[in-house]
C-alpha cells in the first residue's frame, strides 16, 4: 500500500469516538483523509483534531463510497446496520460494538494477542469488550509460555464504560449526596455513587449478565483455544476511568510468581507495577489517560498446585476501546490488509 | 445465671464503640450496669444510650474490678494490654481487634457457624475480620451440606472498615475532586476518591496483605476444618458502609444454584436476594445499618465439576463489628458462661 487510506470515524462525537481521533492524532496513523459521521442528530458540530475543527457528516447508506477504512463506535444497532453496507463498498470495518463479535466471519483481535486472525478478515473485525481485552493482554504470555486451564475473574468497573451519560450521573449522584439530597438513577438501575453494583449489561437465562458472558467467550476467540475456561463476575464500581481485575489463573505448567513477572515485563503493551514494599501497585487513577496494560500483585495461589493470583488495570476508554481500535486498523496497514484505490 | 451482668464497652467513643452501644440498646442486651471507657483522651465525654448521656471513664488496670463482661474495641494494642488483667480479674472479654484471633487459647467465633467454640473460652474471645465474619455466615450451610474444597475470594471493602478518619478522607477527597482542587491522602497511601486500591492493611512476605491472609486463617479456625483452602484478593472501594464479596467456591459434592438458594434461605443471618429479573441484588447501600449477610447473584460456575458463583453484601461495622461482638456476648449468656457473683 502505498497511498494512504480515507478513515471514517463513524460515532465521532460519543465518548470512544471523541478518543479515537485523539488516538489517530497521538499515533500519527497515516491517512489521507478523516471523516468524523454521526447520527444526523450530530450532524454538522464540529470535532478537533490536530488543532483543526473537522465537521461531522451524517451517516448515511451512501457514506462510505470512497473510504477505506472505517472505525465504528456508535451503538450495536447502527453497526448492524451500516458495516455490512460500508465492508460491501470496499471499506474495512474496526468494529468497537458488540454486534459482530462473536461472528464466525468477523476475527475478534488484541493486536497484542491475535493479530494473525486479520489475515482472514472478510471486511468486518471486531474489538472486544473492554474487560476483556486488558485481561487478554496479561494472559497471552502466561498462556504461552505455561498454557492456562481456568480463570476466575471478578471486576471493578468504571462509569465510562457505559458512556458519557454515566459518568454524569456518577457525578451528579456524587454531588447531591454531598448536598443531603435523594439521588437519581436514570443510567444505571440503582445509584452508583458510594456503592457495588453486580451488574453489568442485561441478565442472560443461566444467571450470568451478558458482560460476564462475554468474557468468558471472546476469551477463547481470542486465544483460540477452547480449552480455557473462564468464570467471571462483572461489578460497576464509583470509579470514573479505568477497569481494575481480580484474576484468578489455573496454569498446567508451575510458574512462580517471579516467573510471571518476568514474563509480563517482556510482553507487549504491559507495565508491571508489582512493588507491594512501596505500596506501588496498578491503580485505575494513575492508568487513566495511559495507553499500558497494568499489572501487579503478582502472588502464588498456595490452594492449588499452579496458582497465580494478580490484579490488572486498564484505561477502559483507550485500551479497552479506542486505542485498541486504532491499533487494530495500524495493524490492518502494516499486514497489507487495507485496499485503497 | 439469674443476676445480669456488669458490662464495659472499651473504646466507646470510636465508631464501632459507638455502633455497640447502639446494638446493646436495639438488641436490649441484659445488663445491671453499663460502662463506657476509652483512653485518657476521651475519658469524661459522654456518650448516648437509651435516651440518656453515659460517661466514658479512663480505662486503667484497675478498670475491670467488678466488671463481668467486656466487649473491646479500642485497637490491637489495647486489647493486648488490658484483655488479658481483665480476664484475670474474672471478667469475660470479647475482643474486636486482631490481637487474640489466632490465639490457640482463644475462641473465634461467627454465633451463627461455631458457637459451640465459646465453650472452652479462658477469659477472653475474638471477634473474627469483618471480611471473614460475612463470608463465614454465607459459607457455614454450603460447607455443612457439600465440604467446601477451596474458596476464591475478591473484596469491595467500604472505608469505614479502616474507622471515623477514613470516612471523613473519603468525603474530603470526593469535595475537593468535586470543586477541581488536588486531594490529600492521609489515612490511605493513595487517594481512595473514585479510585479501587488493592492493599488492606501491610503487606506480608509472600505478598499477600494480611487482611488477604486474615481471611485465609480465620476462616480455617472459625469452621474448625484445616481443609477449607481459601484465596483473597483484599480491596478498598469509595464506599463508605457495607463490604461486598465476589466468591467462587468448590465443593466435594454436586449442588444446583437452586440448592443453594435453598439452603441459604433456611440459615440462620442470611438474606437471599437474587433476583436478576427484577435487578436485584445486594448491594452495599442496602446493607448499611442492617443486621443481615445477604446473598446473591448465585449461579453455577460450569468450569469446574462442582462450582458456584457467589456476591455477599454485609454491614461491615455492624454484623463485621459490633453486632457480631454483642451476639457473642448473648450466646456466652445463654450458655451460662459468664460468671455474675
Amino acid at each position: 500500500m502505498s497511498k494512504n487510506p480515507v478513515v471514517a470515524v463513524c460515532g465521532a462525537t460519543g465518548a470512544v469516538g471523541r478518543e479515537m481521533l485523539k488516538v489517530l492524532e497521538q499515533r500519527d496513523f497515516p491517512y489521507s483523509e478523516i471523516i468524523p459521521m454521526a447520527s444526523y442528530r450530530s450532524a454538522g458540530k464540529k470535532v478537533p483534531f490536530k488543532g483543526e475543527e473537522l465537521t461531522v457528516v451524517e451517516l448515511t447508506e451512501n457514506s462510505f463510497e470512497g473510504v477505506d477504512l472505517a472505525l465504528f463506535s456508535a451503538g450495536g444497532s447502527t453497526s448492524e446496520k451500516f458495516a455490512p453496507i460500508a465492508a460491501k463498498s470496499g471499506c474495512v470495518v474496526v468494529d468497537n460494538s458488540s454486534a459482530w463479535r462473536m461472528n464466525d466471519e468477523c476475527p475478534l483481535v488484541v493486536p497484542e494477542v491475535n493479530p494473525h486472525d486479520l489475515d482472514w478478515h472478510k471486511g468486518i473485525i471486531a474489538n472486544p469488550n473492554c474487560s476483556t481485552i486488558q485481561m487478554m493482554v496479561a494472559l497471552k504470555p502466561i498462556h504461552d509460555e505455561a498454557k492456562i486451564k481456568r480463570v476466575v475473574v471478578s471486576t471493578y468497573q468504571a462509569v465510562s464504560g457505559t458512556g458519557q451519560k454515566a459518568i454524569e450521573e456518577l457525578e451528579n449522584q456524587v454531588r447531591r449526596l454531598m448536598s443531603g439530597q435523594p439521588v437519581v438513577a436514570d443510567v444505571y438501575p440503582h445509584q452508583i455513587a458510594f456503592n457495588c453494583l453486580p451488574q453489568i449489561d442485561v441478565f442472560m437465562d443461566n444467571g450470568y449478565t451478558k458482560e460476564e458472558m462475554k468474557m468468558v467467550n471472546e476469551t477463547v476467540k481470542i486465544m483460540g483455544d477452547p480449552s480455557i475456561k473462564v468464570t467471571a463476575t462483572c461489578v460497576r464500581v464509583p470509579v470514573f476511568y479505568g477497569h481494575s481485575e481480580s484474576i484468578n489463573i489455573e496454569t498446567e505448567e508451575k510458574l512462580s510468581a517471579d516467573d510471571v513477572r518476568s514474563l509480563l515485563s517482556k510482553a507487549p503493551g504491559i507495565i508491571v507495577e508489582d512493588y507491594p514494599e512501596k505500596k506501588a501497585y496498578p491503580m485505575a487513577i494513575n492508568a487513566a489517560g495511559e495507553d499500558a496494560t497494568y499489572v501487579g500483585r503478582i502472588r502464588e495461589d498456595e490452594t492449588i498446585a499452579n496458582g497465580i493470583n494478580m490484579w490488572i488495570v486498564s484505561d477502559n476508554i483507550r485500551k479497552g476501546a479506542a486505542l485498541n481500535t486504532v491499533q487494530i486498523a495500524e495493524t490492518l496497514i502494516e499486514r497489507d490488509l487495507v485496499r485503497v484505490p
